[in-house]
């Protein structure tokens, strides 16, 4: 990635001020993953049209789980990972997506890491479950 | 990608008519990618909360523009290209994202063809513009 004039000059000229967290620029998923090793702990890469862009590395399972006013994004990036729903199961290689439809009970599993990446719209509880959530941190 | 259990039963269950023409089931980016050849001409092989999921091949320039009422999602998939913006050029390789902020015009370009996962609102014109805009396909 390469960002061939100045970041703040972009920033200053739209009113945005430099503490905003999420920088204008390109954003290198595998770069963002390595910088930490945590399971289902999703970290917040960018944003599109006030949803959270996350990456996030699994591994074992989640617990089951709904979200009543969104859909679920995933695409997996490295490894694989199965969508576990009440009456079929998704299995997800790299370069696979899948979208689980809002209201529908699913739980991810991956036997070994897999890195994902996520789209949900900002402030959704992971867990689907605001007391159970996992807090969003943005990297 | 498996899908373990009937499509139609899950389809079923939901209410949902065998016309829909967005399959509940994974995708597979690299196999829609391959079944068409034109390039800036997106497809749509996925939708999630209203936007339209799409893989596109590009090469060469397309034509400057913004959009007024959303970010613009590109995710490279294969090959690289560039975000041209009025006060930057941002350059993107396989892996790497960029949301270009509503409003800010750009022109993608690209030497060699490459392949972009798109995401927009359902009903977005590519170049801005509904009279210039092609139609969107869903695969």
């Amino acid at each position: 990635m390469t960002v061939r004039s100045g970041d703040a000059n972009m920033r200053a000229s739209r009113g945005i001020s430099d503490q905003e967290q999420i920088p204008v620029q390109a954003i290198n998923l595998a770069a963002k993953l390595a910088t930490f090793s945590e399971y289902w702990q999703p970290r917040v890469v960018g944003q599109f049209n006030g949803n959270d862009l996350m990456v996030v590395k699994v591994k074992g399972e989640f617990v089951w789980h709904k979200h009543d006013d969104t859909d679920d994004f995933f695409l997996v990036l490295n490894g694989r990972i199965d969508i576990q729903m009440r009456d079929r199961i998704v299995a997800l290689g790299p370069g696979e997506m899948f979208v689980v439809p809002k209201g529908v009970e699913h739980r991810p599993v991956a036997v070994e890491e897999a890195h994902v990446l996520l789209i949900e719209p900002q402030g959704t509880p992971n867990t689907g479950d605001a007391k159970t959530a996992v807090a969003r941190k943005v990297i």
